[in-house]
């Protein structure tokens, strides 16, 4: 806000003169926003992935109404460079707005209007606030409206940021897990099944589980993208593409395409594109789920590094700081708890998202601003949160092969591979008698007669447990 | 349970002999879980869907398993014919298990495998309890662990409700919401942006946005079926498919489909597969977006009904049921309401759904029976929620033409069309002119001299206002 | 639905005749409600406890119209009967209607109306159908309307529900787990934080944090409470009590409180009380809370009970069943599994009810049923869950005290006792150098030079480790 | 981080050396926290309100460790001077650290106790990173430990942001709320059931609805706040008080409430306090319920201002701004979309506090700088919002009175009325016909025989139909 001694410049819309700071961009709508909205200052500033996206929308329309002869190529390219200042985030103290605004982000756009309007006519010599050569709506928000132009800045930042964010650190997260179920592969250990001994697996299989989740769960965001392709840009206000001509809806996606690197489509429907944010909702949907797989991996990787002494203590995490001011050598599972941490956050976010996307009224979806900000922040989190967990956890994650060995010697459940020898009910007499004397199982087998020593040795092999068998003979 | 004066008979298992009720032929286990879960009995007993899915489950196992000759096939037919009487639901009383059981839905699997050995039996001409010559452990269960087998229920059942239930009602809602796009496709209306006046559309339009939220929820489900496919059975406890046989896996998928007449393969990885639920949490985030749009859609059906002299009145709702037991002649948007609370009940079923997801903890899910509990439940809600929101509502569902076209007339948005002609600025200060002074856009015009009447009549023609225009000359 | 060849009756109402089953009670507008809203028909019915609240409110009513002479007291009197016999559920099979329909429940307050006039007509010796002596609206429905008898019901419901089952599950449980308390009050164990070895505490003063949960879990239950003894009754359709008279709203309460034995008031604010459902959300709110405690309560048990070989292996849970159909001898933690799960889903109920707590518009929240039957379902799920969980499980859960002492004297971190006389970063190396060498901290110590083998044996006693110390001399 | 050129100094921990910025505070444990947790930094550093709880923490122990002689009172006081500053915010730079550390927030409190250590010394003439005379675990963190601490430090910061933030906004919008009520007390309006017309109140009796909402919705913040301000610290790490003394825990709770002016308790479970976080997940259960008041008194006066020309036009908002970049003229309520875009957030907020508050294990919830973080948030959005939409929309919001009386006139629905002296059904087909044939009431009434136009006029008098009648004499 505007303080005591700033130096200040009048700068007017449609409610008249108001001062706004002589070293800003921004105009009167975006000081009216300012100084109406003072909720969360500065922290919940609109992300700057999505401002981005208003510079990188903002240029293509230019260039598409200089193209087809709507828009002054002179205007137009000087209204491409600021824009192209505000997509590199140059301008980004200049968006001062929070997320807490109109639902239709229109006070951003406007924002967006007046930084690129002022800054383009300072480059064409006029001075700030004369909104000439270049006004705000009547140029800078050509063939646009705050509506279709905000469904479309959301859905460019979310493009850009799922490919250029999460996928990337879920592939390599994913590489990394699979690197390990490789290095894993040879080590038997117990598994476990309702947190009690059960058959045993080799833990290569039990990361193998990992890796899948993750692969799985790229398919998925890969596939909820396509939805987030699709720009709502040429509906305007409703849907209807009034004010704009034929042609501008296609040749604008055409062009956003061009920019980024990334591929876009037209809308189908534009009366969905601005009404509806289900393809967010749907986005989010698909991180939701990623973040149950994180979270479950985190927790078994926690879990069984338990210890260091009174724990299960198969995985040996790395050490990377000390873990307690109170305990002195204490190490914790700090990357574990980061990103459990992270996908509750995530799935906390996944709700807010789900009240706006069912909240959207007659002509538009009034949450836009919540939608993107914290479908951005979710995508952010992932991002670094799986980065962190790769290198600061997962990389120098190693098995303690000793004790994995010495808890599966232990095992009761190998009893299970008798089964087709001896019935179920017999071996489940050998395994709780062996569990209430405390002796082994194959002491147990030999007191209650249910097998040889050498019966039971040459069947009870771990090594022989972990996999299908070769078919045998008819029963 | 066994009540004083019920015929019982003794059934055993590795816990010792219990009493069942002589005409149900569940068998010891089952009446243990019912004496030990005594949690809202009846009501949430497991789905019906799921039960068919075991039945169907335990008849292929059979199948594979006499194929390839580690099964008796006198057992192995008498057991499919048991398990085809699971499968019909004939045999749905004697499954009385609550879902708020073990996580593994162990249970339940046993309940199965008590009903078809006893029925097996009974088949055979042998006495229930016996356990002879079908066994339920060591043939029902043959090649299967209640751990595989019930993350293939699961996804055997979520299968065919999607398939059955939710996509034929979800088509045949979309296909009856694409007829009143057509049937509305000549009425123009006001738009409303922030539910204030707005440039106008056809209801037309409006409602092409809703058919187009419909077919995109269509494809969202149908993606996520695709992660339903995938059949765990052949993993045993762990994944591992310990105590089964290469070919198993495979042979085991293939019987499902032919079965049923639904596209199943065997799942990639069996560690992940039982482990984890994350197909079933996707799944539900695909509802949750549907939930979303439909919500939108009930919402704004009913707010445009709103009246019938004091709202919005624009659509007049079919009148199936007096709406007040209080206010005379009185009628509501029950449908609306019907369909908005389902929406929210889908909603918190997916909450509950992904806590239950990120919950897994090695070797194991242990949510099972609620995740597909909850799913099911969200896939039948809609089902009928759709059907009867279409039939009852849809269908008859009937706009004001009148009432629409004196809306429209009296908005002062029209002003929206002559930006071009006059810009921004000075059609805003027509708007606020006419809004002030209580007159129309075209007296304030004229009074502003913005425009000259027959210039205002030329271009303020809400027909031309809801489409781009053809593209003019260079500006 | 009335099926071919099924008697039936003629019944009426503003829409006309209509057939209904002759062997049930209810009327015209209960019937076209079950022809249009055929969703998970017969399993979603509206809670008996519901209907019960319906039969009380009802009775209350006509009590207190009579008392003010504004019923006659014959008609009085048989309506009375007839509420009495829904209000003990003798009727239930006549309330077929589903949650799924209006979101005022008018239907049900209509199925109410239908079943008790004709219910009491024929007391009086009337023909079912006639509405005469007894009008479902005009008598039974007297003073009354369905969206204040709605708003009351559910308050008389949730009261009458959570008073008898949920409050008295949960002081048995907290009872029980002080029991717990004591029993295991001389068992020093490791203690653990991040799941990592940390300082020992008793295994009592673990379950009394348990017990200081419910403990507290009951107060917030308790204070919850209040805000649903408030009864809208008297607020008619909007809440100004339109066609009701004074008096009637105070005289309601009263009689509800007298006829329930619980303690209910006329609510200060109609307007609110109809128009908006907080105090359900806010209840649902304290449920869900309870249910993270359980969740927590569950998950430690399960995991001290780890094992019977592999895992910490501190606890020993009660085996009340045979864990596994494949592997023998298994025994599972079971309770805990079905408690999680129905935490899971009171927290996913929490959602749908705060979805349904914000959806009110105007005079009236519309989502009363889903509301009303999700508190309700959360409820009678944690009651059950609480007492199955403290029979099943807590009762005869034991501790291993030798495995319990073998890993306490394992530990490392016992060295946090010595921070105070040889410092937090000597501690550490002491720590740290065990770790690295597998040696005891004594060993460590005395290699360190950090104290003497006699100075170790002095300090290092868990016994003096699980409280504060005496105050020392000043440092 | 470091960068290059950057000046440093060498701080040490038990992992070693390490480099840290030279003009910053903070010591080893923050540099290693800072690159291992390379997660939305800065964006997403722990909330200042956290930061200043730590501060008056760390001064109200060496306070009380000064005056039980366990701390050399120079010391003591640098660290209490130290610890003013931190408390103070003027040390905010210094702590860098993100939410998303591990989930003790033992970082944060080394974070503290490291910033504290160096100032002190600073103080005290020694150099930075020397650890003498003052040492960070040793001093700083005398008597207490990163989980007693930060549990404490959540509650003092919740304590103080509730108190000082979230009620104040609370009880200045229910007092300006209570103001609209009188001030709109004299006009009657239609009432809207299911969004259609209903029986008539005043304005201000609905917005005497919305009153009361925010007096329960305050009732129910100061009843979780009584959870609030019980402090955990004392309880070291496990909540056993291992190296603390008799008295400190109740010592310390008195300083901190004599510091901050609000009342505190030493908590009365230290195991509970420590190992569990229900009181911020039911504080937040609180919010969750205010955020759908919330949310239904902005969703209904957007609705009552939807117009200006084709909505319900009953309320006049404040024009705060211009509404759109496209429609020239157009206003839109945008502090209800600011509104109901922060009630999504608080709920999302709910969801993940919720997941995080049923996932603590044993001796610790480790997700306590999520339950924190997004809880000050929560209370932030409120406070703010709250603030926003009491000044910037309801203190200027105006009724349209001649609108609202045209709508009443209009309505059907006084036909109620006559349901006493005409019969519910008459009463029926007085408002269907009328509704049939667009005629009024009055003359429908006529032309059904129902009633002559005198008692027509003498009983629907809307002024009469908004209280319950004076007592009738016998029926």
């Amino acid at each position: 806000m505007a303080q005591q001694h700033e130096q200040t410049r009048t700068e007017t819309d449609a409610f008249g003169p108001i001062e706004v700071p002589a070293d800003k961009y921004w105009g009167a709508q975006t000081q009216r926003s300012l100084q109406n909205f003072r909720i969360n200052q500065p922290h919940d500033r609109m992300p700057p992935s999505l401002i981005r996206a208003w510079g990188i929308l903002k240029g293509a329309a230019a260039h598409v109404n200089v193209e087809h002869k709507v828009l002054d190529p002179r205007l137009g390219e000087a209204i491409q460079k600021a824009a192209a200042e505000v997509a590199s985030l140059d301008l980004i103290d200049h968006f001062p707005l929070v997320v807490w605004q109109t639902g239709s982000g229109t006070q951003t756009n406007m924002n967006s209007n007046e930084v690129i309007s002022n800054r383009a006519n300072e480059i064409l010599g006029s001075q700030l606030g004369t909104k000439s050569p270049v006004h705000p709506n009547d140029h800078v928000n050509l063939s646009g409206s705050s509506n279709d132009g905000m469904a479309t800045a959301m859905h460019i930042s979310a493009v850009l940021d799922v490919e250029d964010l999460v996928l990337p650190a879920l592939k390599s997260l994913r590489s990394a897990m699979e690197k390990k179920t490789k290095q894993f592969d040879h080590i038997i250990k117990i598994g476990r099944t309702h947190l009690q001994d059960a058959v045993p697996l080799s833990l290569g299989q039990e990361f193998s589980g990992f890796a899948k989740q993750l692969e799985y769960g790229q398919g998925r965001v890969e596939q909820a993208l396509e939805g987030l392709r699709s720009l709502a840009m040429g509906g305007t206000a409703t849907g209807s593409g009034l004010n704009t001509y034929e042609g501008f809806h296609a040749a604008f996606a055409k062009r956003v395409s061009e920019v980024t690197g990334k591929h876009f489509v037209a809308a189908e429907n534009l009366f969905e594109a601005i009404s509806a944010n289900d393809a967010i909702v749907h986005a989010s949907g698909a991180l939701n789920t990623l973040a149950c797989s994180l979270f479950k991996i985190a927790q078994d990787i926690r879990f069984e590094g338990c210890g260091p002494r009174c724990g299960l203590g198969e995985l040996v995490l790395p050490e990377n700081e000390p873990g307690s001011s109170f305990m002195p050598g204490k190490v914790n599972p700090t990357q574990c708890e980061s990103m459990t941490m992270i996908c509750a956050k995530v799935i906390g976010n996944h709700t807010a998202i789900t009240i706006g996307g069912l909240s959207g009224q007659f002509q538009l979806n009034a949450f836009k601003p919540l939608l993107i900000s914290d479908f951005l922040h979710s995508v952010r989190l992932l991002s670094d949160g799986m980065r962190s967990f790769e290198v600061n956890l997962l990389e120098g994650l190693q098995a303690d092969e000793k004790r994995i060995k010495y808890l599966l010697d232990q095992s009761l459940m190998l009893v299970t591979c008798l089964s087709g020898t001896i019935g179920y009910d017999v071996a489940s007499k050998v395994a709780k008698n062996a569990h209430k004397k405390g002796t082994t199982l194959r002491e147990s087998a030999i007191e209650l007669n249910a097998l040889s020593g050498e019966k039971f040795d040459e069947l009870v092999r771990p090594e022989l447990m972990i996999a299908p068998s070769k078919l045998p003979g008819a029963a």
